[in-house]
């Protein structure tokens, strides 16, 4: 990208100022610097991280998003915040068990899908942030809860339709085993996300956290603790790769 | 005990330096105390840990042990120092894999068995262990190895035999799952070893460790990291339990 | 299981969708699929664990499984929640020390009972869910409370009542001695609990848990911090094993 | 599957014996249970993981192996070892800094390449194993080497080559940050290895681990640590979903 | 300083009285012994740690700090204490974000300035303090917020204003490698400060200090997580030696 | 003391339930064991910890041990619970900064002491602990407060005060330096207590912690974090020696 | 002591040169400043650790010990290095097994004793560093070995010799709950040494350490992992205290 | 340096291939690409880590940076390396203790010192890298040596040579309490070194660090464990700002 500019600019194509632009383009809002090229070099938004930020701080950011965007997703956002922001912006919706606030005008342009897979009800919060951050970045979702491994059959009956994914999310608290059976299972690539849930020697998750990066399984790759939306981010970006050449 | 002890004092039936004995009847080898009554008051004989004693150390306490029981076993023993030992006892079997050195005229009482399940091939030491433990307790026991989660169609075809354990041994390393995906097929208890096996964020064992303690799947119990042996123990106990009613 | 599954089928004694519902037969809730073949699996109801879970989710699942068993038992819950349960379901009891919210028709088969056994008062309440745990499955408890390393007598007082249980739960915090102790001192097998009582570095229970990891008594086995419950759980199992032919 | 193969049982397409082998084809080595169905239900043939094995024992996996596939890989695998599988097996090649032993006949079958980005010289055994862990099952590899952060020059100068990958393999010790800087400056999935290269509160390579797991760029996911090959497989899978519409 | 005071002594020129109370001349408050002989031992007033000390106790140090410097700072003080503190104290001014009270008659000496470079802005309570902290220590200071890594622009935009610094204080949280790109990029010290901004395997800041002293780039230097106070001062005592032979 | 016991049995001195309530003589009130011939065995009265029981458990207790010795003493209770404890037990004093409740007939028997070193004003709640304690176990006390390393002369002019007692307490948080320089300067036995005092990489005393156990200086051992009384009582016991020929 | 010295300044009894002499009189050897007023100030002469020292930098400094002390210790000393400096110093007498080399002309003053109390025969190696530490300082010594809290009799059987004591250091490995137990039984000080014996989750002494830490019993304080020779120093201190008043 | 360039490029004062050079100038010898623009950037060649890299590869890089500095350091670097090098580079000196390979041309240009200040003599080897690392680049070193807070009277007899540096590197293992007793002592900033020196819990300089982290004194500053090297490298940095405007 540099070496292109570069070349403009000695072609007389771009001057210096201009150049410089194309490099740092966000805008400045004093608290934050928003960037707006995001879409254009990354594909899709900045998304909003929530927590320790203010209401008001996230109706500034989400409007300025809003006007230049087809979608905006707001994570980790407390209902009392939310309720504020969709003061201002009613056609935003806000999950409680994700903690989202999200808007998005974005169609799944494929049939393509993302497996959210979870071992209990108490991960519900980390899968449905994924699967609220695929659906806001534009593609589809199949939820397949509550099969951990501890009742195998469970997890058995929901294999065909986990493995017809492009790419599975593999979401799992306590002893995280979910991906490594999972894993030897499928043959698609697996976001594994370690959650906080247990007690005890579960030490916040690092016992989930420890079994992933340690699946004996190949094609498991792992996100921090309850990184819902980081995990869902990634499988988006494979899923883009897997129909790249789709219309 | 001491109330039994205390009340055949009073009655004129033990003096007190008899009483004393039969609180502390070990015989001083100097460098160590060996524990004689412990066959009866345990049901085992002293099994002896080897690492940290000299092979001359190991060859005195066998000797002793060997005269007054039915089996003696030598746990992380070197196969340098075992065949010191042998030279003198060549009764000894000493198991290269297990690092075991064990003698037993015990022979199984009962049809019941210990199944040693072990999630990959790395982990044979540890199960070799627990199994020689159990067979020179008197025990029988059936080998199920290489039997990980990642394969998960190997663990099923041999989840009978495993269900119709008196109880099982379940040894993984890396992240640990087998014993969590066990729990939820089988109905009778589990002794699981956790195994240093694996590398980075497995950190000897931890990783492992901290899965099993965590496991989502009731009926599961944990002993230490590479402690083959006490697993074993511990079945050997639970099976005695689970026999006690048979001749 | 599959092999006979698969038989039956072949022989026409199964079809297809009974062969897989013989597999997997949970209800679906939405929420949470409910595993009502695990009392035949498993031998024992799905235990509820209420963390996390809102007083109206209890409620629907104690009912179904209320439906279908003979007992069932709630752990973790709080007394908010449990009056609210009780509305519905009265003969449910709640035990406020141990959190538990239980009910059972379950009677007693067997003479043979589990020791709970504490070190200090402060672990009251873990062991006291172990307690409630094991009688709502239907086993009879003895409690010895209070007997901590530091005041030895009290421990050796009652050391017959607990060597004469068939499986003992050995609850304690701070350094967590109290298992290695009494494994020297009996010799049936002891679940031991550590808690999460102590303060500075105790590190919420983590020196206890190692101390009972690295317990130079044989004959004890550890579940995770707090979880009386699986202790418990555990104890029962053998307890069941112990007294398998008895009618 | 299974639904599949309860169906053509009952349909008299397969006997209950088939259908057995159908869910459990591996040979029985004895001391390793080879899966040769790996391939087709994972689409490539099992990795030997070569640590803690004896050359004898690889040599007979590797010639098993070799019989039925068209690549075969061992990982960490010393000098000495390969030497001697090599004389029964001149066709394979030891890669020295990698130390995978490999042979393959697999040709890419796509122009798109896996980017293998390195952040020191002192990576390059986790990056090496990471290359031919790709080029081994058929894929093309591009290696950016010595590009950390300390002279982002160097990293800057080969961002188009890394952009155009379908996916990027990102290597880095130490501190770990080259994911994050990489992560904002390209569109297409990352996979991070942390290595243990470092010293002092490095603590084996956990400091560049939780760096990533940490990223503030999305797109990141992250193996276990020194895991090149694991690192490699999961691009492998996303390369191959990235290509499956191409003939 | 004691060999000084030694010869002083025995040169008559001061008393053995006179001597001691050199070494140590504090004012006891009672609850706290107030160092005012620091500003001529450090050059600097000591500095007061609001955290774990009532309004009242804050107002007495401050007011005696007050009468003999010409600045006075409170660090981690809350809202409610310092308006207690202010009521006699008008002329402190309370920083929300920093949490920090302070006056100053001091007014810069130099054109020097000290660089705030800060990753996020969630980390901005941190680098605050450390802004405060040098301006109440009569230093200028320039404010670089919101420049990480992930947008490399950001910072690359504003290299030049942080090259001219004589010492930067450089505040990130999560992964933490904003001072390893920075410290390639620069070539004054830089002062690193971890904050304990993240979730998950981040620790509360434990990702951000490894990565931190872990960093590739040489100049970077390490303090407590969270300590923008001990940064700031750090930096403050590099300004001073920077400018030291001017007037 | 057995030994003698039984011989008491044999020659008719004892009969067995007298010999039986000699080992074990405890007050059962239920919810605990109170060990009454504690201050026989170890010379002082059981001190009762008061975290986790309520203020009725406490007055019950406490009231019990008032009936039968010279001081009692409650560590860890609120304000709130003493009041309750007060309202029946009027002659008991609450120390807030300690967290104590204490009631003392002892006067101290000797004109020796132990000094209470205290690093910080932070560290005070600690220091009042151990104080309290010493005083209610009837041993003078000097307070030696805000003495911490980082103003060296604080320390050196109350050297002398610190050398005559005849053992240190010496409570310091952060990183924990005090007892290693302390240890240079005197020669009598130092009791060092990490606090929690502190932030980031304090890890809640883990640092002083640390620092006290790898003190360079002989002479000092230490006790748990926060462990204020611990680390009195041991004093006392010291104390108690190096006194006991004086009457 | 500063101010006597400056007193004596004053009133001429010193000149500066004297004054400072006073405050630092060590042997400048080069490679270290040996310390020989210590036994001044601290009634013991400088101890030796040999780790890391060459044998003839140990030589150097046990040679100008030996000239100005009545007892020279080095410990961590090999046996290559002390065969190498009992050539020159053929009075010195090396104990293996504690890996110490010692030479003392000091009688024991006192019929008081330490009791060294030791867990496993693992320990031994730390024991005796203690043993020898206290008899190399001119106090008696009783060593009571083997007696782990897993064979309680024979810790009952020794509990006398423990207690007339006037002080024990009490070793132990694995869960490290020796002291708990003793400290309930004696009502002299413990001084506990964790030792690092153990495997698995031990974690090198952790485990010993945090058990001796949080022990329930009063009267034990704690030294480093493996640290005899510090426990015994301590030991050493009080013992001088408790026979104070002896000639 | 963007701006700067890219107006230059528009100016035609450069055409974009010497714009891109400036950019990325470094000699690519194929396992790495040392950076000779570093000097005019940073002010200082590229410093070379010896730790795994071959005597070959080290003496390649060493005659590359030999022909275009005035002073090469090479770190880390065994004798058996470093003999190899010499044979081709004789004008090298090799530091046995330091473990560094350095030449120089470079002349101290100011009277200004670095103190480099050290606990213990087992600390020598990382105080040795960094005085060797300072006089390698350029700038006059201050040895003080074994002068540890255990005794107090060393440390102050140098004081004043050490508030007389313009910075001090200050190097401790242990307890890693020097920093906070010198930042008490002296008004220059202070760089801490923590070593891995000591054993049991000082966890291979966790303990240090975490001390050095925590310091109570102001104006100190920490790198990584045993990082002689990067401690001087800033102090270095610091000392040119001191004298940026002598001549």
């Amino acid at each position: 990208m540099i070496d292109r500019i570069l070349e403009e600019v000695q072609n007389g194509m771009l001057t210096a100022a201009e150049a410089k632009e194309k490099l740092s383009t966000y805008e400045n809002l004093g608290f934050v610097k928003i960037d707006h090229h995001r879409k254009n070099r990354q594909g899709f938004p900045e998304i909003v991280y929530g927590e320790g930020k203010s209401a008001e701080q996230i109706l500034t950011i989400v409007q300025s998003l809003r006007a230049r965007n087809d979608s905006v997703l707001v994570t980790r956002i407390s209902l009392e915040k939310a309720v504020i922001v969709q003061k201002n912006c009613p056609e935003f919706e806000y999950n409680e068990i994700a903690r989202t606030l999200a808007w998005t005008e974005e169609k799944p342009k494929t049939n393509g899908y993302i497996a959210i897979v979870c071992a209990g009800t108490s991960d519900l919060s980390v899968a449905e942030e994924a699967a609220v951050t695929a659906e806001t970045l534009g593609v589809n979702v199949r939820r397949i809860y509550d099969v951990g491994v501890a009742g195998l059959h469970r997890l058995l009956d929901n294999i065909e339709e986990i493995q017809n994914a492009d790419v599975s999310v593999c979401v799992a608290g306590m002893e995280g085993a979910l991906p490594s059976v999972l894993g030897g299972l499928i043959t698609n690539p697996i976001i594994a996300v370690p959650t906080s849930v247990g007690y005890g020697a579960n030490f916040n998750g690092l016992s989930a956290l420890l079994s992933m990066l340690n699946s004996c399984a190949s094609g498991v790759s792992v996100v921090n603790i309850d990184n819902g939306f980081g995990a869902a981010y990634n499988a988006v970006l494979i899923h883009r790769l897997a129909h790249k050449g789709e219309k």
